[in-house]
């Protein structure tokens, strides 16, 4: 599928946005718009956007049809995500679309569905610095990073994270405060890719930083569907080869 | 935990027992009695029932607190078992509780709650032969086993076998009609341990086969709890070292 | 690095070629000179070959600084490969180099000193029929290859192959005479990709079947370096963050 | 094999202690014999000991075949173990053979040949903090080990590490400096378990730490041979099922 542009769809709460002068002032146009933005503006990428409270939460069969790879955010309202759309976007995923969750989405349901685990962690906020190493750097969702690089004020996670064992980790955090965090997250289910990268927060500019955007657009990339094809059908199959007869 | 006594909880769904004359005549007490039967029969193993139709299919919080690892089989009725019921077992494998999934239970609720996958597989009754190649001699699961061992009737189940790439393949099957299968597979979410295991059919005497009986054993030994303990938390915590102030 | 021709090195003991009147009929230019054929015959390949006899092997420091994928065939005179030779390919292999290695390639030199294990089998030579199960169907190297794909006639390798747990297992062969094996092996060491792909014997014209071809330019592809970068120096560092004096 | 007594060797260079002060006077029989005290205080556990300067390093065919874990110690002289008592301990553990390299001994010959990889990383000496993150609590290796610990004056060791990635990270370093790394990793190799832990330097009382102590036991119960069969053999077989005549 190699040349194809790759669609993605970011989706987003959008609360926070509305409610919270400070993250208002941030993202105007919500989170999800600054992502779609920036990946709008590299080559072969087409991103559009999806929220909680549109119909469907945005994502109705349709546009997880044409969609390569959903970027997913979430914070304080996991639980309003309806079952039935998670579920859709599960089958999807396991179909070979491409998954991505930022930051407080460790707790969204659709994470946490693929997982099978409850993705919890330590946290604060006391906006300390962060350092990520860069323990793969002949990984795709690496290009172009450093050794490290860092964001000077973040929120906390700290472990341990309750994940399965990853596929590959590409992120290790380093904290001011002491902690440590496998930041950069790598599993297949299914024919999908899934991609969970730790930095983002609503009440700080981590999605201008170069670093990071560069990170999101790589994983994109990564986890866009080298196939699209089910895996809920269980056949009844014929025998291949001739089975002797037993009395 | 060395020395412990493991209790096992058999579930069984327990209705091919009560309608089909063959089943019946095979498993009269049915399927979950027989492995427990056998359980009970061995050194510091404890093993007890529930079924679909007990109260919380018999598995209430108190029971599941009790448990060490819970033994499942389903096949037909794997709808009617309650979301409830389900993320409770789960929460206890998070927490360290051990779990085994024979045979058709590849498609429980539980196991995929647990894998994040559709567990989906081919398959055939033909009553063909399947010889099981034991990869992995110094695991656990396989003490006792030689390089391989034969069921000489089984329904088939052959790949792609969708689940996320396990920790540890045991068992790899070939079967006489020509399929291949990943028949015994190990993985670690939370705390706790899974095991799939592939042979078991209600109409066929596999768990009456010495071979099957003793990998069900081993597999209870592997899979009991080496901790009990919640990942459901997220705490807020405090810093470790100090953060410099930046103003 | 996308769009780059990728550089081939296929090497060969190229002996039985020689000695052969069966292998000469069926490869008479060498098995190296067969795939590197096909392989010039593919869009963004460019293939040249090596051979034991060669000054160096034909691998000099050189002519692997300006290979992408190395592809290895070797079966009576492992032992004759020096150990300098070894060591300067597994160099480069860490550094970001591919290496694909086929059949009886399983005891080189270069993989058991790549996985570390002794990379042993069972086999079998009566001609017996192979299936080759496709378990990952979204994977690069099964790109184009269907549920299954068929040999005829092959010489047999059967479980247990003392490897290293593979990151993933693309292909499970089913023989005819009774074995299973795992098939398509991929690692990730260093910054270079490893494959270990089973088909392939010297006198019978697997390297003429249009699926093997396909996985082995498809392997070639996916092997392809990301980065080229040494991992042989351990520097002294200069801590990043102020580390209070202690008395 | 439950019950029998674990038979420890420590092999230890043993030069630091005889030509620097420092060491001389921090461990004054040696690295190895601090270990092997610690060990035989256990229950269940007898450790010998064994060094660079005895004959073949102390470890003839006779020493290993009575040994279940062998914990190794280098640092300065790595280039003096010969390639044929590697080759011999490399054999033990693929044959079930438990092995635990500590801190410097990231670049010995057994655990690079082992790993298949250079084993490298970033290093500083100036006695800052490390605190190690337990991430795995449930496993055997981090029982009765808290959420972390702290070592208060080490070496640091930084990523990238250039292992094959763990089967398992049980902790994961934070440093003072900046730095993060893969502190305890489990591998498999063969039949043998491997594990590499970190904390360790010559001048520093780190093992006389309980915690560093408390996980070199745990990792010996965890690394004591399920088997011991060797993995060495390619053997000719005999068709199981009846392979059907072809013309």
């Amino acid at each position: 599928m190699v040349g194809k542009t790759i669609k993605v769809t970011v989706w987003n709460e959008f609360r926070h946005e509305k409610t919270d002068e400070a993250v208002k002032k941030l993202y105007p146009k919500g989170i999800h718009a600054a992502i779609a933005d920036h990946l709008n503006a590299q080559d072969g990428i087409e991103a559009g956007t999806a929220a909680l409270d549109e119909p469907e939460h945005g994502l109705p069969e349709k546009v997880l049809k044409a969609t390569d790879v959903v970027i997913w955010w979430g914070h304080m309202a996991h639980h309003e995500v309806s079952d039935e759309v998670v579920a859709r976007v599960r089958e999807h995923v396991l179909s070979g679309m491409g998954l991505i969750c930022l930051h407080s989405a460790h707790f969204s349901k659709i994470l946490r569905t693929m997982m099978g685990t409850n993705c919890s962690l330590k946290w604060r906020e006391v906006n300390e610095k962060e350092r990520l190493w860069n323990i793969e750097p002949g990984h795709p969702i690496t290009e172009g990073i450093d050794e490290y690089f860092e964001l000077p004020h973040v929120e906390m996670y700290g472990e341990r994270f309750d994940i399965p064992t990853p596929d590959k980790v590409v992120f290790i955090s380093w904290f001011q405060g002491g902690e440590v965090f496998r930041s950069g997250c790598c599993w297949e289910r299914g024919h999908g890719r899934i991609f969970y990268f730790r930095p983002g927060h609503e009440t700080l500019p981590i999605f201008e930083d170069e670093n990071v955007l560069r990170v999101i657009t790589n994983a994109v990339r990564w986890a866009a569907p080298r196939v699209r094809m089910s895996t809920a059908d269980a056949p009844n199959v014929k025998a291949l080869d001739p089975i002797p007869k037993t009395k």
